[in-house]
């Protein structure tokens, strides 16, 4: 297996040539204060280091043991305790959290390249921060302050730990129907009670606490989605001095044996009247969860760009050094008995699939992160548009690259041939550990409804309208410019395709509701091509006017994007046709007919 | 996990309805003589019980366990013995032997469905029995008297289990480059020594004998794929009484980890001067192995076919009792908390691409192993046309049916949520197991070129030409009938554009080769969507014409028709554009610029 190299160049090319972030956290006076480029690359160096020499030395071992159940402790694989150790005493832990309690602020523009790494290295220790992260961030927005000063230090520290604890057993795409109580104490705090199954995180001895976030009713409270509540339930309770006091009735029942990311502990967790504190205002949980769905659905997004990462550079490595056959057009390699199977047409394709998804996906992830950091850090108008670009593609990031993501590890497995079959070159756990992300955060299926029929027909078509306002004002910029043609007239086509079954649909919709769910899944592979084309054509203008265009990092980039645009972009018009064979196909065939 | 339920029904349909087999076994009088309706029948009806009750049960806990190794001894999951002689003595271990060696004589088009239940079953438990049907039947063919009566007669007995040596670790696709050695000994036998991996069954404890096929080279044999020869080299060898005598220079060194298929031995054999005996012609070593190779390859498609109908089975029973959610257009079941979500068009989607593409494959490998029996029990005209589409299809089969059983495996997973990805529901392990269907046995790249490259560029497009009447004369039959338009014209336009880009690519590769390796992948699955609507189009036709249309597996057959035209047919359109994009975005790009 290749050693993991995090690919630092292309890093900076996003954040510095084709978004020029630097100049966006000058403008934006929370993150003037906190960031500039120097800072920036200094950190992702650092990261790298960190996701190189800690993390992924670890992941294959992890795999292999595994984390194991006994009584209700849970022990994590060989040399997990000591990176989490080595990652927390870096500052890691605090990397994104808010200043106020010790956290480094940091944009998620730089966070999602953070995220990238250490994925790529192992998504099993990934979770752990990436859960910390997550609840710190819905702590920090709607927790009291006794809670976040309490709470939120530590888990910035990486003294303790988080999880979220949301699904249970008849209930997991559909929370509204949760049983989990909580029951009003005379102190102010809800006795919590309840069973909530695969929870990521939700025991382990990485820490010495571990918060858990906890989805329960009030047994009053309004049924389905607007009566769920969001409570903070400490492992262990803590003192009013802050330190560790007694335990709380919070258990792990059991573990899961899964298909991958072996090293993550999936939990089933009881709670059985155990002491818990509200967050935010009663009934209101689901909006307070939502806080961080979309800072964690891009990032389980990049969970799956991560893998996708790892397998095409082993895939690299291992095509290079193969050699099996010779060239159609003649041996190229004539001293030796065979070719690499580099010189192999279809070698090719595959990596240059894997090439040109996984740089497209971190370009559309930087440009998504750069909406969120909008969002959360700019003001009026610039503000508003980041908000509603975030919250439009969101679901494309998590269901688009983690789709892309698992085809790239089955394409990186490919090109090994039996040896990718093998557990020894690593190349089948990164299929298996990919596989998750398109399940877990919301099924791909879901987020396709969230971008089709929240987002797109919610807004009646308003929240697709500032997308392509944004595309066609690129393509506007650029359309004199020869050299871009190529790019620029099929984004342009790839638009109005995108804009015309838009429109079709927001029509459709209003005489048959069906047609949503119908046309979801392609209308959001549709959407996820388009954006990409966006950002391919971007990265494309960028290396095209750079003075160092003959370089080989920009000529790849080139060559890549009309890869990119020859080869992938077509993938819309299958999507296209299968969404305008309607709902019919799907709906005239009764269930016992299956 | 639901308990595996053989699809008899369409079996039979695809059999005597769609494809008239007993019509045809009565005008071959090889077969005429072995098998008829009812003869067939029966033992559908058997071989579903073996396969039910017999080695379904054992797959999940073969997979848990996996087999193991300890100095050179191999040790299957519990329960494969027991099963492996129940099978043995059924007797279906001589299901399609030859019938003077003891065989049963059956047909393909029988034995295809037979592996399609164990594969369904158990893939780890079928390539026992499966790598000794290919073994045998390169031995029927190509084997002396001697060989024949000594070792084919207890193979079908199932007294003996057999295996196929090809790949060493420098060579895999690429066989013209092997080395192990075979030296030429007074007694007319030789002495094999050299070293194997990648052997399935290559050493287990089923039987009390394994008959490896090795290819090997003589020491002055030509270079290249023109110096293999083929030999038979027995683990233990056989006195001229029949009885076992001393032990061979053969052992197993190891096992492999893999992704999947725990419960097949997966070997590295060593040779160290064992005593082998020549099968066929010296030198003409590959020509031997590929008589079984069509055999073999449709057989590995069935493999990925097995997978994705019980991954559908337990996908759709799953779909059936789960309830998340109300239906888009209103609750269908209002006095439950829940619908089924079986109400979401994206769930319908899945289960229905799944059932499609499922019965499309299994269509279309009864319509090639047709054409395999034509080529093996016909004359004249109708077996060179048997022998022609057989071989032109088989690669097909093979990469065709597996990234489809692969895809489907993956959405009946889907389907399942995170219950999916835990092993306890078996859904991940159909995925793992059938992943290794598209490497194995030639990876579908090689399949692709064998297709595109070998077939019909190398017969100028007079293979393909046969193809396309078969094709034109169907449509040109049912062109008046009105009640097959929606499925004869899209069907007739789907061949025109296979017919256009396959004159395309005749004309391209001769101005540049590389346009094949280009083209080979996608080139295959326009051809492999073109060929499943000519069985789907067929499949509505027998079920319009039915009079008993208004039963609900004729109403089935024709909305799952319609879906296939709509929906999965449409998929073609991405592919055609990526062919016709040509070689320059893939090689266009230097090495070092990956």
């Amino acid at each position: 297996m290749a050693e993991y190299k995090v690919p630092l160049e292309d890093m900076n090319f996003l954040l510095f040539d084709v978004f020029k972030a630097d100049q966006m956290w000058q403008r934006l006076p929370k993150l003037a204060e906190q960031v500039d480029k120097d800072t920036a690359q200094a950190i992702l160096q650092e990261c790298a280091k960190i996701a190189e020499q800690e993390i992924d030395p670890i992941a294959r071992e992890g795999d292999e043991t595994g984390v194991s159940y006994n009584n209700g402790q849970v022990t994590t694989a060989p040399g997990y305790k000591e990176a989490f150790a080595t990652y927390a005493e870096g500052g890691w832990t605090a990397l994104g959290g808010d200043v106020e309690y010790g956290g480094m602020g940091m944009p998620k523009m730089l966070t999602a390249l953070h995220e990238e790494m250490l994925c790529s290295a192992d998504i099993s220790f990934a979770l752990y921060p990436s859960l910390t992260a997550g609840a710190a961030l819905s702590l920090a927005k709607h927790g009291s302050e006794e809670l976040k000063e309490r709470y939120l230090t530590k888990m910035y520290s990486g003294e303790w730990a988080a999880s979220m604890c949301l699904t249970e057993a008849h209930a997991g795409s559909d929370l509204g129907i949760i049983r989990t109580k909580a029951v009003l104490q005379d102190d102010g705090s809800y006795e919590i009670t309840g069973n909530k199954i695969f929870i990521t995180g939700g025991e382990h001895d990485l820490t010495d606490n571990i918060v858990h976030l906890v989805l329960a009713k009030l047994p009053d409270a309004p049924k389905g989605p607007r009566g769920i509540s969001l409570f903070l339930v400490p492992k262990i309770q803590v003192n009013d001095d802050e330190s560790l006091g007694d335990g709380n009735n919070v258990s792990c029942g059991s573990i899961e044996h899964k298909m991958g990311i072996h090293a993550s502990a999936t939990c089933v967790m009881n709670f059985d009247g155990a002491k818990g504190y509200l967050i935010g205002e009663l009934n209101k949980g689901l909006a307070c969860m939502f806080t961080m769905m979309n800072f964690e659905r891009i990032g389980v997004g990049i969970q799956g760009l991560g893998a996708a990462v790892r397998s095409y550079q082993n895939a690299l490595e291992y095509a290079k050094d193969r050699g099996q056959g010779r060239a159609l057009s003649g041996a190229k390699n004539p001293e030796q008995t065979t070719d690499s199977i580099m010189v192999h047409g279809d070698v090719r394709r595959m990596l240059l699939n894997m090439k040109a998804l996984n740089e497209g996906s971190r370009a559309l992830s930087s440009y998504i992160a750069m909406q969120l950091d909008y969002a959360t850090y700019g003001e009026g108008d610039i503000q508003k548009q980041g908000d509603t670009l975030s919250a439009l593609l969101t679901p494309i990031a998590k269901a688009f690259f983690t789709d892309l993501g698992f085809e790239n590890t089955v394409t990186g497995q490919q090109v090994f041939g039996g040896h990718g079959y093998i557990r020894e070159w690593g190349q089948e756990q990164l299929v298996r550990d990919a596989r998750i992300t398109q399940i877990y955060e919301g099924t791909n299926g879901i987020q396709a409804m969230d971008l089709l029929m929240r987002k797109v027909i919610g807004s009646k078509g308003a929240m697709y309208h500032v997308f392509k306002e944004e595309v066609l004002s690129f393509i506007e910029e650029n359309r004199q410019n020869d050299h871009l043609a190529e790019f620029i007239s099929p984004l342009s086509d790839s638009l109005t395709d995108l804009t015309t079954i838009t429109q079709e649909l927001l029509e459709k919709s209003t005489v048959d509701v069906e047609e949503i769910g119908a046309a979801a899944n392609d209308y959001l592979h549709v959407f996820g091509y388009t954006a990409m084309a966006f950002v391919w054509a971007k990265m494309a203008q960028v290396s095209l006017a750079s003075e160092e265009i003959d370089h080989d990092f920009y000529q790849s980039k080139i060559l890549t994007a009309r890869y990119y645009f020859a080869r992938l972009l077509p993938r819309r018009l299958s999507l296209l046709a299968s969404i305008r064979s309607g709902s019919q196909p799907l709906f005239a065939i009764d269930d016992n007919l299956f």
